[in-house]
């Protein structure tokens, strides 16, 4: 067989991505959690429209999920793309497992192998762990700096430094798989996973 | 740190077990399932009542599954201890892994680490691996050997190890970590898997 058939064979391709919502896709800083804001922020975070979009034409399912109350979540949400899908919340809360598959099943993918999730939240790290999925951590946008673009962006490079190295820490300390910033470094980090070769999450 | 400490923090705990019902706990040789007797074979399997005591006794939660039609399953099951949970059929079908996660869910587990399919049912074995979960196989009590105890036991020696022997080579084939004969080695066999240290299904 030629090499090239090797790699392709031995390379797991991408089942299916898993986002979280606030804090994630939309709510830089995740401040929707916090009550922190009288209108939930449903921009959406730096590289997330432009990786949804990619991951779309290679046709990978992709849903978002959250903990929020309905209303907040849909108000988050209303910006994205109608194929991502969602599922309701399920009634065990993160980090029990079970919001993952029901998201997976949602999704109706054939295997756990090659599903990933991404998350600023700790809680839903931990759910994709239990779950068994590869976990992508971010740092930047996510619960653990807690700080909107604005706040982010007055801060001093050093302390932002400082703010994304601490949560990095915390986020490899629950056992994540990678950490990135944000979700521009997303596709990146996505081929990296690919090319783990027969390892498991 | 002792040493005694660092082998007990890096033992894998058996999390949950779920077992298939026809071929598996009850109904030797799976005959349920080719509608090949008038009367479904509720009797236990060789060794499935004394693991399902040994587990109890451990607190290593555990369910059957399924995707006979109710009536049938029903009947098959009467006689196993009521603490074995099931639920409904899954509407994605093995080899989907659904009716894995379903299940999982119903025992309200918080990891997949740990969590075992046991079955002599090819398809539902290959949902188990779909799902993530450590798989064993049974060789000579599922549905790839298909015979009633008396028609097993009017066997050879020489003709049940070849059909042993066939099963499983078909079983390894699908991928399953471990085969064994029936239930009554299921003992030995969990234990080996807990000390598959740090390795992931």
């Amino acid at each position: 067989m030629p090499h090239a058939e090797i790699a392709v064979a031995s390379t797991p391709s991408l089942t299916a991505v898993l986002f979280g919502l606030s804090g994630c896709l939309v709510d830089f800083g995740s401040l929707a959690r916090n009550n922190a804001t009288p209108s939930p922020d449903h921009h959406a975070t730096p590289g997330a429209l432009k990786i949804l979009r990619s991951l779309e034409e290679r046709g990978i399912p992709c849903a978002w999920l959250d903990e929020l109350p309905n209303a907040v979540s849909t108000a988050l949400a209303a910006e994205l793309p109608r194929w991502v899908k969602t599922t309701p919340p399920s009634s065990a809360r993160w980090p029990a497992p079970h919001a993952c598959w029901q998201a997976l099943m949602a999704l109706n993918i054939e295997r756990l192998e090659g599903c990933v999730l991404v998350s600023g939240e700790p809680r839903l790290l931990q759910s994709g762990l239990n779950a068994g999925l590869w976990t992508i951590g971010l740092a930047s946008c996510g619960s653990l700096c807690g700080l909107s673009p604005a706040q982010w962006q007055a801060l001093s490079q050093q302390e932002r430094e400082y703010k994304r190295a601490k949560a990095t820490m915390a986020l490899y300390g629950l056992g994540v798989h990678s950490v990135i910033d944000h979700l521009g470094e997303l596709e990146t980090c996505l081929a990296d996973i690919r090319q783990l070769k027969g390892e498991k999450p």
